[in-house]
């Protein structure tokens, strides 16, 4: 089917792709022209657009248009923008990571235009091209069941990874919670390995464990595959930073869980352990060490 | 090739039929005779002895035992019983649980008599029969290198899912990390279905979410696919009591974690989790109410 | 000096109580014309007011109306009626626990109509009639230093346990913190003490060590104070349910140090250990008993 | 009474002096002879030891000497050592901070002997030679009765501050336990003066805060008395390093709560945060990095 696709990043780019393998007509746009022109240079069955409008208009209703831009502010605007084109039965899906209670909000606009709004959480990252995303998508019904046939393409298979899961909001909190886990996990396999990479007497070969583990064990899993690929290309993490960021999720995540009284001790330190990790300079820690010279007279480590 | 079996529950029957399949001659015995002769009675290939001198008499030298019972206490007792039976070349398996730092010491004490120890650490419970075992191996590359076939064919195969990871305690070290993964994977996973579970207004079906994550989501993974199965047996959980044990590899990564100075907290918390999951008398939590009462009045709720 | 005194429960009453007997002239008024009455009936210096209206009425410009009322909306109110009766120049001084970004927002409402708006976080609980309050206070110079009689009165004294720590919200903020503290503190000394009663070896009298620790020691707090009181009352503490509510300065305390990219575990954790003595029945506990079930074949306890 | 003070360091030597002003005859050895000479030069009433020996033989039976050195080897040595040079009826008082289960062993071993052996968990710092010391006595009545007076003498007075908790190991467990809570203790505050300090449009004294919460507040206690000093002495924590040891007792404390199955996330994350404040190039984060980047292409920041 047609379909229109805002934002050519890694990610929109990859997905356009993928569509347009998947027999779609998928019409291109980035505000980068050259983003633009690379994408639909790169693939037959996409055809660039110069501008916004002229995506829009190019169109037959009723239209679909999938963004995949940054969450916040970019994703605000696009929205409002889109629906000053689009007309009623038309379509927006929002496939970034946007906080799903934007997507409520945006949902409830978009419907007053009699534009349906569908938010669709997008997993599998630059590896979703090649074996498509899974996708967790909220909306109504006919919007969802109208779109479906783009659904079974970008998924790993038609009835495999992906499915409507509620309305509008549902996707996005689907994946807000996936990628909550998705920390866990990670904090989870680097613990460990930080473990055994510690444990100098047996030498340990970090990429030989990664690997036996990941047949058979109850933790093989896709994280442990790529933690193999990463520890395969640099077993020390030689020149690699201790600074890990932090996207937005996973703190949406936490203050979820508060909200609904759910403890979540694991996705919560998950998070906070990445904030400590670019907080070289905590003053907690320094104030702990002064505390500690003030009643036992405990020397302080110096700077320098 | 030829091995004895000692240990017939779940785990070491299963492993004896995957040795026996993969046409390899097994001894095996158990202390219970009819588990013994339901062991032998279900396999080709499996020969079931009437007693463990019967068991080690029955095999040609160099001798192979795989024991495959309780950790601690049990499995001491069995090194020490077979020690008395097996002569020099021949060769001690350790698959359970065990701690790696009594492996180090039986290794030293079968050393001594001239028997080779391996602590094999394995993974895969109740589904390796099927799928194989991913086993950590320790041990000196002689005896290792001898018994090759055994865990070629345990694996998920010869080249895949097995491998020897270092000297006697390396195996059971390397297992005892991927049992703290595990804990913490298995948390992250929990949280995130509770949060959802919790979120009313957009009524999710927990195991449709689990089931579309299955295929391309970055939190892929075997204990995902587990987890979707149990969802779809039992949605809500009925009957099932929050109670969650836990069996000595988690505690002793949380320690063998701090022995290193190594911050570990998810796996740590994971821990602290079941531990709180028994706790339903929580002396803290009734402290904690009696000291808002003094300090605010605040009202305290009564048992009952 | 005058003060009118909005909201008469514990805290209300007895810090228009402390005022009274500083000397200061207390107008007071509650929603519940009982609590009016016998918070003027106590204390000689105190005037009961027969409505809001005539509270106001009573006072003589410029006005100074303390309200120490449930934060949120009834706070949100409280401050909007206030505004409609009172004129440029006067005060409204909340001493409740609010959010301090609401307390930021009135105070710009108020600073609008030329109401000086003052966010004067209030430790101490019920003793605070006896011991003074601890008083954080936020606010423009001039207001708070016009006020300043009251906080001298109400704070242990008139240079100590009190400050005008900065702008408007600033109060609540600092206030927020400490209660974040006070969490962690809390658990510290409930986990503790929670070790110690499990250590059933060395049947150790907990109310005893919490008194030897209250001089000398490096715990000595007035938490432990109350800590060593209640566990004289009541050393097992046999009829108290394992269920810690929280009140919402915690759970701002774990959002605003996200917000500013702290790491503060301690602090979240408190926070997570007490929705979790709420979590009788919790789904994550049992969907990981259920996983465990699923991988390893270990029994499920069952609920009844 | 009479009693020999064995290590004379920051501890041992104000121990030495506090008994001496309160009238007992203290015969002092340190293994430093300048240390030795130093505090019998400072103190009428306590007199130095040219050796061991020395000091033993100055002693009236029954004796007590009272060891103050560091735990483990140097502990069990000293121990040994006096075992040899001590009879029937004497006792040993370890006012160290060993493990308790060692002083449960030591104790064993003074007893087939007939030498008493009293550990005593001492708790205030540098402070305790002004303020008195919060003293947890572990031992058998007739032995702790009989020293008494040097409890009575070394606590802040006679019928406060110290204690008699239970058989030997108990007065070293509970200080343990103690020094547990005191980890916790300080991260909590430590955690909420940073939140303070982040949040940079308050401008927040930190001084002037820790100064507020001394009288009246909820958090008030001697760690906050000690953290306003820190504050007050250098309030940016200029110059020292975000880097806090830590000496035994939190790890043990820890190990116990995993021991008795009682969670105790505060406590041990006291610790864990301690340990990650001495990692400063993190395998965790490192491969946290890393993994982030395999699956989505995340940039890593580079070290340099």
């Amino acid at each position: 089917m047609q379909i229109a696709m805002v934002g050519l990043g890694r990610m929109g780019a990859n997905m356009a792709t993928r569509l347009a393998r998947g027999g779609h007509q998928v019409a291109a746009w980035d505000r980068s022209p050259e983003a633009t022109q690379k994408t639909a240079a790169g693939q037959s069955g996409i055809t660039g657009a110069e501008s916004l409008e002229a995506l829009v208009r190019s169109l037959d209703a009723p239209r679909a248009v999938w963004i995949m831009i940054p969450a916040g502010d970019p994703t605000e605007q696009m929205v409002d923008t889109l629906l000053g084109m689009l007309q009623q039965g038309d379509a927006i899906i929002d496939g970034g990571n946007s906080n799903y209670k934007d997507s409520m909000r945006r949902g409830a606009k978009c419907a007053e235009r009699g534009v349906s709004f569908i938010d669709c959480g997008t997993s599998g990252g630059v590896w979703g091209l090649a074996n498509g995303y899974s996708l967790m998508v909220g909306g109504d019904d006919a919007a969802v069941g109208r779109l479906r046939p783009l659904f079974e393409t970008l998924a790993p298979g038609p009835n495999t990874g992906w499915g409507h899961v509620g309305p509008v909001g549902s996707g996005h909190f689907t994946k807000m919670v996936h990628n909550g886990i998705e920390y866990g996990m990670m904090q989870a396999f680097a613990e460990g390995f930080s473990i055994m990479q510690h444990k100098k007497e047996f030498a340990l070969d970090l990429a030989q464990v990664a690997e036996i583990w990941r047949e058979g064990s109850v933790v093989r899993s896709w994280l442990l595959d790529l933690t193999a690929r990463a520890l395969a290309e640099n077993p020390t993490m030689d020149g690699i930073a201790p600074y890990v960021s932090d996207s937005g999720e996973g703190r949406w995540t936490v203050a979820e869980a508060i909200d609904l009284d759910v403890p979540a001790p694991v996705i919560t330190h998950s998070l906070i352990a990445r904030l400590r990790s670019r907080d070289a300079e905590s003053f907690t820690d320094k104030l702990l060490a002064a505390m500690r010279n003030q009643f036992g007279g405990h020397a302080i480590k110096r700077e320098g």
